[in-house]
């Protein structure tokens, strides 16, 4: 902790400038060489990934061309090269050598250079990924325009805004949305507040007028990260520490006032998960979208039965496998509005230098990193 | 185990014949004696219960008079007396003394008096309590019609099954109804596929065409349970060591043959509970109704979030609170034309004396009598 939130706008100006898209373009497309970091097989991302080059496939009058502007490496890309996670990625054969996967599922890319029969991308325009599993740790991509979603306008967000979109604030987004139908002064607690979609949901929930309680873990620097969090727009912040006590509950019941919150939001698990739960009021909604504490979620039968609380999960990418681009970009607009207003702020992050080197460590690494601030390369940074 | 299934056919003509209702009608009403099984503060149900009498309020223009033909001691009613459900019943001043509350909550009572304005009842109606937390164990009632709901019309339905509909079929009924849209030929799984809903489950399903895994407790004679819960209707009954076993694995995705089961009933809890889970498919829904194993519910996060289960509870005094009674009616309707078929048996019972002594013997060893069957009593069995 202890990070200051950096603006990028400088870094933003120089990787998306004019003068780099031309030059890109104007390269016959054909001749253009893909770097990825790919691995041929499961295992420790150090010893499996590798950057790897290969020719771009030429432009076809049904494709369109894009150059990665910036991705980050999120935990479950990690997960995905140990092959741990559910969403197992494409093994292709990208040029010479062995069929490999290309690491990363997010991050925002540039059209440069669109087929004859393409509608609705033109050059210039940024994207995202459509669909999950989709390798973003490369320079550059050729696919059908399905592949690749146009972001909305957008007047002031930054490219680490769009490129971290579409996985921590789409979750806090569905999560305040799908659930329980909240109204202004509603309550809703949650933990893990300080991480990246905890804050997500602070900022959202804000803007929506919803209160939130905020469960971090207990840490020296504790008055700090209360105040930091108050300033994204936390109600209250509580740590695991304080949730169980005596003093926590006559509190809590002095904050809701008769209207305990109808939505807990769980990437905890564990002891304390269970503990935050029984805040919830009768009819509550429990909604589980990760688990730090590596701990299952313990439900007293009472909870269920009597309390009437309903567990659930929520997982992105099933929810983006399962809806329309349309009823996506609704959202996508309605974050980058947020975005636009200073109300959704960029996340901290650290860049992750574009070589294999760098990259490997940043995966190794990244498991434990979820205080340190998304790690984001730029593969096609000049 | 090893009971059989009794017809109380015998005893039910005995205990509601016409002569009976006659000569209690054509007492004066406000010359009845009631007796109740009575408690004034909570605990053990041997210390605190006792035998009260009180006269029956006079009828009035608005008021109806019932006497009680059966009714169950269950768990929840015991749970109830030592002050540990959450639904607490009323205290009242019922004749001489300190404020009591009448013991138990479902059972069967004939109409024996109509006040003037009364339109729904008539005398010789056969009714159940409208809601939860009224006192079943006593001789008399009187109170608005609101208070009592009618039994449909049935041809071939015993007095036990009337007495006892109102908690388990019910709790089986809906939950095979209210939280997957199931078709015949769909499978569905439960843990306690012995106890009373657990009964209710197999022969409800059986009667819509629905498959059951029904696991149970492995005993000595677990080929007769096999045996029994098969003729009720049960599909495949499997025993809670076998649960985990990668022979049953492979046994039961044979017989899902691709379509796992989506809906999963849980009354047990604990470590067998998360086992049975393993076999829902994806989007499953998993209802729990009780916690016989007396350890909470442990839900690991992937479940959750991968595998998209939602983890719910039911109660059936919250639906019943919930719901008016033209759809409890429906859902009587239902069960009665499913036991007049023969479709949802009798439960296993035995008959509890309506004496101060038997009935504290009863409630003291109630709690553990899930498998020697249902405890009734017939407080004005002449």
């Amino acid at each position: 902790m202890g990070l200051l939130f950096r603006s990028l706008l400088q870094h933003t100006q120089q990787v998306s400038g004019r003068s780099l898209v031309r030059r890109a373009y104007s390269s016959a497309s054909s001749d253009i060489t893909v770097n990825a970091m790919v691995y041929g097989s499961y295992g420790k991302p150090s010893e499996v990934l590798r950057m790897h080059s290969y020719k771009l496939p030429a432009l076809t009058s049904d494709t369109v061309h894009v150059r990665f502007l910036a991705s980050p490496i999120n935990p479950a890309d990690i997960n995905q090269v140990q092959g741990v996670y559910p969403l197992k990625p494409p093994f292709e054969q990208l040029g010479e050598g062995e069929k490999v996967a290309v690491g990363g599922n997010e991050g925002v890319a540039e059209v440069i250079a669109v087929g004859d029969n393409v509608k609705n991308l033109k050059v210039g325009d940024q994207v995202v990924m459509a669909r999950s599993g989709y390798g973003t740790w490369r320079t550059h991509a050729a696919g059908p325009e399905a592949d690749f979603q146009p972001l909305p306008a957008s007047t002031n967000t930054s490219l680490i805004q769009k490129a971290t979109i579409t996985v921590n604030p789409c979750t806090a987004y569905r999560m305040l949305k799908d659930f329980v139908q909240l109204k202004p002064g509603d309550y809703v607690i949650q933990n893990g507040g300080n991480s990246a979609v905890g804050q997500a949901v602070i900022q959202i929930a804000k803007a929506w007028g919803i209160n939130t309680v905020n469960v971090v873990r207990n840490r020296p620097e504790i008055e700090q990260l209360r105040q930091e969090l108050k300033e994204l727009g936390a109600t209250h912040v509580v740590t695991d520490e304080e949730l169980g006590t005596h003093e926590m509950r006559s509190k809590m019941k002095e904050w809701f006032g008769g209207k305990p919150p109808l939505l807990g939001l769980n990437c905890v698990g564990g002891k304390s998960a269970t503990e935050m739960a029984r805040y919830l009021g009768h009819n509550g909604q429990y909604v589980t979208y990760g688990a730090m504490a590596r701990a299952p979620l313990a439900i007293p039968a009472s909870m269920l039965i009597f309390k009437n609380f309903s567990f659930h999960g929520f997982w992105m990418t099933r929810w983006t496998d399962n809806h329309t681009n349309e009823e996506r970009y609704e959202m996508l607009k309605d974050l980058v509005e947020l975005m636009d207003k200073g109300q959704l702020r960029e996340p901290r992050w650290t860049e992750v230098e574009w070589t294999e080197e760098s990259m490997k460590q940043a995966a190794d690494g990244g498991i434990q990193g979820f205080t340190q601030g998304k790690q984001v390369c730029f593969p096609t940074k000049a």
